[in-house]
């Protein structure tokens, strides 16, 4: 629907990334711009470099084309870039895939160093980097860092969402790529579904152009930010201090990390029967291991179901530890 | 979305195809039905079996997993079915994919005889057979022929629309075949788009359930038959006895044959230019052929703006003869 294309490239340029409609692509949700990108990416038996823990959706889309992974651990800024460089090397990978910003599952942020750093690696090596984006306006501080691809231009493919800003209800996404990738990628979308719904198309559009776009996204960013801090605050109040979580800067969940001989998914079955449930953190580890994490979301529950949840979670892990 | 997924097996089971919520899996459009189908079946050069002609974007599909063609010709009751038995056990097929009801591109509906025989031929040869369904609701007899489906069971997978009978805009369809198939289809969507809209499932739920879908469709049904007898009285009027057309008994098109002589791709730009507009079929042959011949859609177009196309189409035929 071009006039939703426009305004997608608009937005890109003002914030950065200087982009035309023959940068953009409307895909169904995020998913289908990852799937896109493995198709067109990988053989069976290619490397994709990913951080440990990452996206499980994307290793889901990355399996189907049989993919295998570099893993790079992470710290409180993001991928550990010091050990980019020799994994790219050993593995030449296909692709580099990032979740840059509150990253799904962690909710950890790369810092701009290494933003930087990254581009500079994937250039020298000319692999293009995957940035899955769908929680960057979720930001709690007040300025956004500037994007992966502001900084990689065509070495880099952005896939954003409306999911987390609008409504996952409406399955609509966008990739900002280089215009032969995304002319490419037309053509295999025509052949998969012909295209995204106009019709969600235009309801997003009609939500963009009447200006509700972005007092929305300050909304949720104030509401998020109130519920992180209430379970952050929970966390401490309640949990051992053997347990470990991250605190981001933005985006829908936080990450914990048990003692090392707990597994968060053996506990899964009994927190479910006491009523409160997170996503045990294994499944996110592309090569094995993470077996005493978990991801947990803040953005959904009211603050007394957070307070509620934090304290029965606690009491569990205390019990077995 | 169970509901509708509820009411879809429903429907099908009071049409003659005994289904549950197990055999449906909604679809961005039936595309992404055919896609997914290609997507199971075809290995690089295995060969489909299609009418000839058929539907571009099935074969567009098809084409994307490197498939070759078997091509059956048809007469005025489909596929020519004597043709059918010899071809499988020379190229092996790995699918029978036909649009046995007003079939895109030429109208032509299969008899009930071919019905039966293509399914006892499929059975017999152990070879699925895609019956791509999008029009079969809009059929301009008191009554709808037996589907295919419902004579072959398991061995026939359903590819559903509502393009056709609610909105194209809204792109859903839905597929009716094996659960096995349908539960392996359900995983391979959730890696290639997690679902379908759920806003856009929503509006087609309570359209339905508010009992607006049959009167909808019956209203196109006479509006639809209207503008088809008018086509054909035009054509009648306006074009010379050496071409040839059918007389649909149902859906959106009708096909032209033109004197063998003649291309209907190089009259194109001149009709554009005359401002009357035609598919012509050569894409629509899977191997090649059909120089002559076009498509007419009846069901777009106004009284008068048929009058006038035929009027100006046959003038120009008449001109190139």
């Amino acid at each position: 629907m071009p006039p939703l294309v426009e305004i997608l490239a608009r937005r890109a340029s003002e914030r950065g990334t200087p982009s035309t409609s023959q940068n953009i692509l409307v895909t169904n949700g995020a998913q289908q711009g990852i799937e896109l990108i493995a198709r067109a990416f990988i053989d069976p038996g290619d490397y994709v470099l990913v951080e440990n823990p990452t996206y499980l959706g994307a290793l889901q889309a990355f399996n189907y084309y049989q993919a295998k992974y570099v893993t790079v651990d992470m710290d409180k800024d993001g991928i550990l870039i010091d050990q980019v460089e020799e994994k790219i090397r050993r593995h030449k990978p296909k692709l580099i895939y990032t979740v840059s910003n509150f990253q799904n599952p962690t909710g950890i942020t790369m810092s701009v160093e290494r933003r930087r750093a990254l581009v500079d690696l994937a250039i020298q090596y000319d692999i293009p980097i995957v940035d899955d984006n769908p929680y960057g306006d979720v930001h709690f501080t007040p300025n956004r860092l500037p994007t992966i691809k502001s900084y990689g231009g065509d070495a880099v493919i952005a896939v954003r969402s409306f999911s987390k800003i609008i409504s996952p209800g409406l399955r609509l996404g966008w990739i900002n790529g280089p215009k032969e990738i995304v002319a490419q990628f037309e053509k295999v979308k025509q052949c998969a579904d012909l295209h995204s719904s106009t019709f969600c198309q235009y309801v997003i559009y009609e939500f963009i152009r009447h200006g509700y776009l972005d007092p929305h996204i300050e909304k949720i960013r104030t509401d998020y930010r109130a519920k992180r801090d209430r379970m952050l605050r929970a966390l401490e109040a309640r949990f051992p201090t053997e347990v470990k979580w991250t605190k981001p800067e933005g985006g829908l969940f936080l990450w914990l990390e048990l003692p090392s001989h707990m597994s968060a998914k053996e506990l899964f079955p009994i927190a479910v029967e006491r009523k409160v449930a997170y996503v045990y953190g294994s499944p996110f580890f592309a090569n094995g291991g993470g077996e005493n994490t978990m991801r947990l979301n803040f953005s959904c529950a009211t603050m007394a179901e957070i307070d509620e949840g934090i304290m029965r979670l606690g009491q569990l892990v205390k019990e077995h530890m």
